[in-house]
């Protein structure tokens, strides 16, 4: 296998109500194991449409693998098994294992049997039934004159367990063609100054830069004909070049790795929010586990809390107004002594879309750190759109945290 | 125009990494315009895909619309105008007034004109240019046998604008046909128990009930043959019979409604957070001129904190544990005075994975809000998947502050 088509069915894919993220999610999968995508289809729950769409991809040469989603659940406008049982001229079986499973499983929660429950535990003649672990409804795995077609729900946590239990793809080698080092603290064109000569002088690999909220991504990709070994020197090389802006080379968060880091530094994290409002915050605490290094936050919005909660200074605010470096520092070290944390971070800016001037901008803001009686701000001009604003300027809090404690 | 087919055309679309948000909009502005679209397709940047895939749509029997997203820009990558162009076997034209409106973009914002910008300004000599306000792709409309195509940029800022401004939609009129009524506060099951009689005596509408993490949005939706006069008689119906649990018809979210609703009343909110950890503060300050009614936040992670910051009693913790009613009141208490607010609420629950007991399980939380002097507490057994649980919680006491305000 090494072409596929995927084909997503559902009306409220077509109407616009739901984001189509099981395509993207199948894609990515399917390119980690070497399979391009080369089509993607979207359909609504039509016969017409169904067989058209299904006929164009399984007559399209090189196509070897069609994955379809969508239209298998118990209501009435899920039509795509009767559509393929027509297209297929075939029948229904009933996986009666599998229905005394799914009956069990609405005893075991107290909840009634659907009375249709029969028909998400139907598959055709003449393919093999696929189980659903999270939901209802039957998969299918269909061989039609070479090309594998795989018939699976459209809710995507089901989907996706079921396309990683799928023996089809177990068989396949993850290709380790691609390799993504995600870094932050670090602009694009600096990043590129420093890996242009190592880039220009390796012609078999990729390299592609994803700038993003977090900082840049750095995708590597290798040509088929290079093998691993060159592939991991070739990231070796990359990764010495740009090590401290490198926070991870998984799926892990900034705030993922950051909190590990706490955690194993059995430090206590503290912060007092301005214009970041609480994004900071709730990023910490969004990561399971932030109790064990997480104590809390001030959010101070308004300068009397700043005063009143915080001990900022009156005169500091009156001399250098609230968005200033001197308030940054006076409300990191205010919220690091009324929490009795190890270390903290403040912020302080203006995210828009009022209370800009010519002086302090829409979009400058100050961030400090109190880390072991020791004071860093920064000051940033960040873009003016709020959203963005706060986005950005969370995670260079996050990122200016890992880089403190790192040291 | 009633049928349409879009295709989105790029490679980081079919290799997972972007998101297909173009075709989910364009489908929600067609469709409010009564134009179905009866196919997605997304091809890579690929000639043959992308011919293979318009032969597909132009040839589709009753498609009269067909609109083509990406690959208009000035990378080697982007061919969809050079493979239109030998499709309709015609020339290039360069919209002259155009480049010299783009060369003056960029001389106004100081950045050096690229060096292919000509081609940015270019369209096919059997079409028409659409002009690109937000970006430098000139756009195009064909007229193709009866069937009208656009070429848009795949930048959504784009996309979007292009669409909107193009004299092809301006004729048509908003149908009407559609109505959206969000709810908060109520589920879904009770709601339909509410409208049930109403829905079952009015066959000429559709309902659908939409839960998501703020509540339950109803979708309304009128036959064709039914007139507008009608369909406004039964949105009214319906309004009367959940009015208070309606916080809004229109795109505004829980969070926007709430603040111009302690705008209008002239109210200074604050918030104590524990298990919702800043989630709550995000949304208010989301919301710009958010300072205005919102004061502050005290995220109380730790129970030192709930003690020192927010004054909770040692004893009330030790005596009912720190997620509980008692404590919950206590926060809000606590911050309403130490921000010096007319309103507070205070959050405190198990959002999991560890925490959980037989008497408090994961899921649990205590939600309470002080105003005018009273308590108000609620408790809820809420999904016990960390992320959900957070959202959910947070939407809740959103509508808490807004139902008590609103009384």
């Amino acid at each position: 296998m090494n072409q596929a088509i995927v084909i997503t069915i559902g009306n409220e894919l077509l109407q616009g109500y739901t984001l189509d993220t099981n395509a993207s999610w199948i894609s990515s999968y399917l390119r980690d194991r070497d399979i391009e995508v080369s089509n993607r289809l979207t359909v609504g729950d039509s016969k017409q449409e169904i067989v058209s769409s299904l006929s164009y991809a399984i007559n399209k040469i090189k196509i070897n693998l069609i994955i379809i989603t969508g239209g298998l659940g118990p209501t009435h406008d899920d039509i795509t098994k009767d559509v393929l049982k027509e297209y297929f001229s075939t029948d229904f079986i009933i996986d009666k294992n599998y229905l005394s499973i799914l009956k069990s499983k609405f005893v075991r929660i107290n909840m009634r049997i659907p009375k249709n429950i029969s028909s998400q535990a139907t598959y055709l003649k003449n393919s093999l039934p696929i189980s659903n672990k999270n939901g209802t409804a039957l998969g299918m795995q269909i061989v039609d004159n070479n090309v594998t077609i795989l018939v699976l729900p459209g809710v995507p946590s089901e989907m996706k367990q079921m396309v990683q239990d799928c023996d089809l793809f177990k068989t396949l080698k993850l290709k380790n063609k691609y390799y993504t080092i995600k870094t932050a603290g670090i602009y694009e064109n600096k990043l590129y100054e420093i890996l242009f000569k190592e880039i220009k002088s390796n012609k078999n690999f990729k390299v592609a830069f994803l700038p993003n909220y977090s900082g840049v991504d750095i995708r590597l990709s290798r040509l088929s004909k290079i093998s691993e070994k060159l592939f991991s020197e070739f990231k070796h090389k990359i990764r010495k070049l740009i090590g401290k802006y490198i926070y991870s080379d998984s799926d892990e968060l900034l705030e993922e790795v950051l909190g590990k880091k706490l955690n194993t530094l059995n430090l206590k994290l503290s912060i007092a929010e301005s214009c970041t409002g609480g994004i900071i915050s709730k990023k910490i605490t969004n990561v399971p586990g932030a109790s064990k290094y997480f104590l809390g936050s001030v959010i101070a919005y308004n300068n009397n809390i700043k005063k009143k909660i915080l001990n900022v200074n009156k005169e500091t605010i009156e001399k250098f107004g609230p968005v200033s470096e001197e308030v940054a520092i006076e409300m990191a070290r205010g919220v690091l002594l009324i929490t009795d944390s190890d270390i903290s971070v403040a912020t302080t800016g203006i995210s828009g879309p009022d209370g800009g001037s010519d002086e302090k901008p829409i979009g400058l803001i100050y961030i400090a750190i109190n880390y072991r009686n020791k004071n860093i701000v920064k000051k940033f001009n960040l873009p003016s759109n709020r959203k963005i604003h706060r986005e950005i300027a969370s995670n260079i809090a996050l990122n200016m945290i890992r880089l403190v404690i790192n040291k």
